[in-house]
């Protein structure tokens, strides 16, 4: 192996392979559960060093799991005795350009600075999430990343016009089109979007922007059901034209367990409400910055009146717009803390999963059941962005018993299932959704993603072990 | 091959196999550019029944080519000897859930059956090209189909959430969900979308259905040049929140053919102008249904405004708002009567195009350029999807010259390469394109493709002699 670690030194330099204690910061995702000891980092600058480092690999039979921002949440990075290929230094924005709305960039590229350079041009890069101060584009990509603006904008797939690759085998497949239609052959670019690394090391792309929002209107609502909440959510997508930026759901179980959890946060309204909505509407004309005579932006006496019009019609319990961003913020930080929330020392079993929109309602309550069948003093706490059907449903245990745990999370899953949803909305398979893939994910399906991953990665050298179980 | 008839009668009853007269109007393209002498025509009823089809192909060596609607434009359907799989008896639109915003149908059903059955429930399926009467959605998927309105609501694969699908080998993949996140593997959905059939048969989806706008306002608008078309579209977007249906690009050289084509079409200004856009903005909430005192709807007030504006600012040197419905369609039968006036008898060389947004006026003058040096008497005849790009290029040639055609779409896709754009917008490949494709896609993505094929299709029963050249 150290003629591989020299031959890795003659394509990117010596310095750019590390080795031992050097690599162990890559070595280890930042959740801290999955740790690997790898063969070496090593640290490309060009899509050319990335090929030659993939055509070494084959010869040699030694795994390559690409690392961006090392921020995923299922163990997809890392591999013992693996090459870790991070793009780190693949981090230029080559261009933007305003009037095409897009961004063309380096797979290394953090998403806020994107997202600042996008600003300048009085624009957006409307993917956002919590971990955007430290992920980079090309993980983005290859998990295809969700968030909480995904309801307006899309996932990560559909913000990527064109991308640029390199296949296992070291071939460069050079899509870095602008286009909003190209139909030439097989959609390579959101087969290799998803894939967590196992079909190529995405190097660059070109990335849609967006006009940036002059004006928000939000507002914590609450509501009869989960289904009042959707029919809402449609009527305010009518009414603006489908200007809706999140409508994110917080059960009241959540919202008592947070202010258990920090007893600091004001609660929403004077009375507990089960079904607790923040909506939050973007409106990106210049006039809608400008207040009128009352103080409200017209995005948000649009918003008012719809609310009040719902109140009068008793589909509304209540409900509070922001005046002011340290109102909005507030708001916010309710729905942010969630993770907090969850993760509090104890035993918990977590789902990330997606249901039909009309259906979760419906998955809440036959969850919350299932799990009061198997744990009397569990207490499920989920919170979920009800305009795309990605519910984090996560579940406070009674007691730490694995089996328990497996026994919720296996119930969680039959629901899901039996409703077409899916038990891996936004976070991908990794390691961590293998046995769900395993037992749930159509046999059809799996048997076309093994033959797919066979011809492009004859040698099975790149990201082994991950998303396609055994 | 009597064999091969009557199993396939076994599969899907005698009087679904079409051979001989019967098969002749399936073997034959609607342009009538491509007919083939086919095996015979197979009509399953079921995903099952096309499975046993896909089985029994491939046990005896028999291709087999899906036909949907039959109204490609590429040659993508057809071939001597194959088992022409028509979809047409799977059109059951098997539900709508108006609250989910989805539609859960067949291959088989008619674009304009469903969007009937979406408007029943005040909502719209967005796909929308001249085709939509016999066009139907398998069809609409394997090619990607766009058409008018993609700059709002995308393509055929922006609008689909699942499918199901047979592989080539006989296996069915069931991806019909109605997720917005979905994160569960390779993306086998997208990979279908667009392979023209190549890789299997989609036998059902589920479809997005969007708000229906209640009121348009329409205008078209001389602009001085095409990236100042380019600015207005991008301020309307800004300044509607993203509701700008469709912004169509028709040179002052078209309106000029269409006059001489048929002298009856009024021009829609007093003076000529270089740069003419039609552009139409969809409002969807019920107050932007209700004309003002003066007449005029919200949304068409605003346009009014904004093009006032820019008027007073010499960025707009003419505009005219439709004040009816009837103006309206005059202004949308100037852009749709392009086919007509580009197809009328003589020579022609037709292109469908695309490059990045802001590309679209330098891509128009030097593909004038590159036709004027060929043939000095050629009349360049473009109109374009501003909007997204998509330019459809042709020429009326000066004389009837199969090498001065070859000449002038090769120097016009050499320019469409070095902006980065592609050769086939919307159309697909088929076999039209074939000769483009074998010579300016990306070695590696071509590699990457055949690659896939060979992986599903190891027989290579599925539509051959389409998408990939030898």
């Amino acid at each position: 192996m150290a003629e591989v670690i020299g031959a890795l030194g003659e394509i990117v330099g010596a310095a750019q392979v590390l080795t031992g204690a050097e690599a162990a910061g890559h070595a280890r995702d930042w959740t801290g559960a999955y740790v690997c000891d790898p063969l070496c980092v090593v640290r490309p600058a060009t899509t050319g060093e990335v090929a030659a480092v993939l055509r070494l690999a084959n010869a040699a039979g030694v795994p390559v799991v690409p690392l961006a921002g090392n921020t995923g949440l299922t163990g997809g990075g890392g591999a013992d005795a693996a090459i870790l290929l991070s793009v780190e230094r693949m981090r230029a924005i080559r261009a933007i350009r305003p009037e095409a709305h897009v961004a063309v960039v380096e797979a290394g590229v953090v998403l806020a600075d994107l997202q600042a350079a996008a600003e300048a041009h009085d624009l957006a890069f409307p993917l956002s999430f919590g971990a955007q101060g430290s992920a980079r584009v090309g993980g983005a990509l290859a998990t295809n990343a969700g968030g909480s603006n995904v309801l307006r904008y899309g996932n990560a797939r559909d913000l990527c016009l064109g991308l640029e690759a390199v296949l296992p085998t070291g071939e460069v497949v050079d899509l870095m089109s602008e286009l909003h239609k190209d139909n030439s052959g097989y959609d390579l670019r959101d087969l290799l979007i998803g894939a967590e690394g196992t079909l190529g090391v995405i190097t660059a792309a070109v990335l849609t922007l967006v006009p940036r929002p002059r004006a928000y209107a939000t507002a914590t609502v609450a509501v009869a059901s989960v289904e009042d909440g959707l029919a809402l959510l449609n009527r305010l997508q009518r009414e603006t034209g489908g200007a809706v930026e999140a409508c994110e759901l917080m059960p009241g179980r959540y919202l008592d367990a947070l202010a258990a959890h920090d007893p600091a946060v004001r609660p929403p309204f004077d009375a507990r409400h089960a079904v607790n909505l923040l909506i939050e509407v973007g409106a990106t004309a210049p006039r809608d910055a400008t207040p009128g005579p009352d103080g409200a932006t017209p995005v948000q006496a649009q918003l008012e009146e719809i609310l009040g019009d719902l109140f009068e019609a008793g589909a509304v319990h209540d409900a509070v717009v922001a005046q002011s961003d340290a109102q909005r913020a507030e708001m916010w930080a309710r729905r942010e803390r969630a993770a907090e929330v969850v993760l509090a020392p104890g035993p918990v079993a977590v789902n990330d999963l997606a249901v039909p929109l009309d259906r979760v309602g419906a998955f809440l309550a036959q969850a919350d059941a299932a799990v009061a069948a198997r744990d009397a003093g569990a207490v499920p706490l989920a919170v979920a962005h009800l305009g795309d059907g990605n519910v984090h449903y996560a579940v406070r245990l009674s007691r730490d018993d694995a089996a328990l745990k497996e026994a919720i999370v296996e119930a969680v899953e039959e629901i899901v299932r039996e409703m077409r949803g899916s038990f891996s909305a936004e976070h991908g398979i990794g390691r961590a959704k293998l046995p769900s893939m395993r037992r749930r994910k159509d046999p059809g399906a799996l048997a076309a993603m093994r033959a797919i991953k066979a011809a492009l990665d004859p040698a099975g050298v790149m990201n082994p072990g991950k998303v396609l179980p055994d």
